[in-house]
């Protein structure tokens, strides 16, 4: 078992708000903290011992950053899997594991691993060129997504009719059959070296469809319990199949006939485990620190119920941030505001969150309404 | 109603282990915060914007770091009041307010004041000569403290009877009735500058009688409510009374026949307060930076029963710190670390710790008692 505390050197490939919320835990147990971004303005900055500005994709910097730590996580999957991969040769830790970042970092990979063990996903077809996307045999409307680099909604393009082919990407991509889903659900689940395996409650969300970004979560979730526990199995599962160290958000579509349909994973703390810093009894966070360190994981019960609002900026702002409503807001009683240390705002920037916790789930939700009228990112 | 994110640089007096949980919820609100310590090892010198290694009793040192922040704030009494108060003339806020650390560094001060202003609190007599103390009117046994500069049992002296008086102080001290407690308590009150009041729940401590320090604190408390009701008006008083800006720590005695006794105030967050974190809506930290930015304060509510324990250095031990059972302790649901990034561990040192939340008050003291025998930090 490591030393949790002090003696070892964790490096953490990108330096956003993931990362800031992860030594906000770490400090918690000493861990040293090194950070490696490409900006010099990016929200870990002050919060490390070290804070290096260089590529998150070039060899040779992600090389030579993951030399001086013992144990190299990601915020990010973003990152130089090839210098990863050789870290790993030379007796580095580095969770989650590169080939795990490598077969996420490709959509086409991701879901053949889903085809071949028996993850329930929607149906699909690897494209590699304009001839094979008009062959394929997934029917209109359906989803193009690029296999590689694709984040927060970029490079996803919907096919509704033939009409659409003009435009479509041309690079490596998957087409995907577009599902008319009742929920969009998810489960974090975490796995330490020793094997243990634990999930955090099933959490519903809402998007912001113009944003194409996750803008309001509930957890616990109320649909039947069947349900929550297919969820959780299988994200355990998937877990399992790919041994891998550290938390894992997986991100799924409940089908209007009920069948639940693997989305994507993204193998790090995640935008939709927020609400588990105020609202469960340990944070994904937490969870993810304790599984990269090989330490028994925590119990993930939910506290409340907890709401996940996403502080995006407004459109039309652009600029230095300022923020409006602030303390209206905390004037409402379990209402926690998390900011991501980023002077500038743009459209839809993810500027912070807020999580509102309340035994009352109607009240939880008047609340969390509350909150989305009254503060605002602008410039 | 000042900005609370970003646009103000807020300095903290000192870079300890309250430095340090006041910069991570800091952290929630983009607070730039720079620190003044005089170690610089100190335990918040790689989470802030500025690390300052200075004297925190030297004039000159204390005011040119002041001047260069819009609020300051404290995490040590121990600090030049002098050039707060020439800064607060300058127009630099601070709080809490230079005339309330004048105050609460002077024990004696403090118990005038109590006395004036009918605080309930143990007889006593200012002492400025071993001659004074030879004809004090507090009968045998009483306490000696000095005045200044008294620190987790430091500067305080048991007098039995006539052959202590030998080895008694001979600075300027008080002395003080020996009270024969039933039990230590405490009650945290918050006061922003728009007078906004609101205390925490009422702890109960139990004290290492050999090291001297809290090291068993459990909240909420069982005693009457009419007691506790009590206690939270006394606090109340006396920060309406003090016009306190920020947060203030009340340690109080109750007697055998059911009197609350005020025994000493510290005006920043508090070892007796640390529960907070886990066990409330909002924590003694997060009180104290919505406290002194003018801000709503928060929901003070417990939601759990919750038991602190300080995870002292073993007695025998001296050098560069070794956790151990760390891992075990992890194991136990609800139980929350905290280390305070001290290289170096020496006997009774607080070197972090630990709060356990649990719904059942029984549960809670056992897992509490298996922490405490479990969790040792050696060298």
């Amino acid at each position: 078992m490591k030393a949790f505390y002090g003696d070892l050197r964790l490096g953490i490939l990108g330096g956003g708000q993931l990362g800031r919320m992860l030594i906000q835990q770490a400090i918690n147990y000493n861990v040293t903290v090194k950070v490696l971004d490409p900006d010099r303005e990016a929200s870990c900055r002050h919060l490390c011992n070290e804070f290096v500005v260089g590529s998150l994709s070039d060899y040779e910097t992600v090389y030579n950053f993951g030399k001086k730590v013992d144990l190299l996580t990601i915020e990010i999957e973003k990152v130089n899997v090839d210098a990863l991969e050789q870290l790993e040769k030379e007796g580095v830790q580095v969770y989650p594991q590169s080939r795990i970042i490598r077969l996420i970092q490709d959509k086409g990979l991701q879901k053949q691993f889903f085809k071949e063990n028996d993850i329930p996903t929607a149906d699909f077809q690897i494209i590699s060129s304009a001839e094979q996307l008009r062959e394929s045999h997934i029917p209109f409307p359906y989803i193009q997504k690029l296999r590689r680099d694709g984040y927060d909604g970029k490079g996803v393009y919907k096919v509704l009719d033939e009409g659409y082919l003009a435009n479509a990407f041309t690079e490596p991509s998957l087409v995907e059959r577009m599902i008319d889903f009742e929920k969009e659900i998810g489960v974090i689940v975490a796995r330490n070296e020793d094997g243990e395996v634990k999930t955090f409650p099933m959490v519903e969300m809402e998007f912001n469809p113009e944003a194409n970004l996750v803008e309001f979560l509930i957890a616990p979730s109320t649909l039947p319990f069947e349900v929550q526990m297919e969820a959780e199995n299988i994200a355990k599962r998937i877990a399992e199949t790919l041994n891998i160290v550290g938390i894992l958000a997986v991100e799924m579509f409940l089908d209007k006939h009920g069948k639940i349909l693997v989305n994507e994973l993204a193998p790090r703390p995640h935008n939709s485990g927020h609400q588990t810093i105020e609202g469960n009894v340990v944070s994904q966070f937490e969870q993810h620190l304790r599984a990269i360190f090989n330490q028994p994981l925590g119990d993930t019960a939910s506290l409340s119920n907890a709401i996940m609002i996403n502080i995006l900026g407004e459109a039309g702002f652009e600029g230095p941030a300022v923020y409006q409503g602030i303390e209206k807001v905390l004037k409402c009683d379990g209402v926690y505001v998390h900011l991501y240390g980023k002077a500038l705002t743009k459209p839809f920037r993810k500027m912070g969150h807020v999580t509102i916790v309340d035994n009352d789930r109607e009240k939880a939700i008047e609340k969390a309404r509350y909150v989305q009228e009254t503060l605002k990112v602008i410039a």
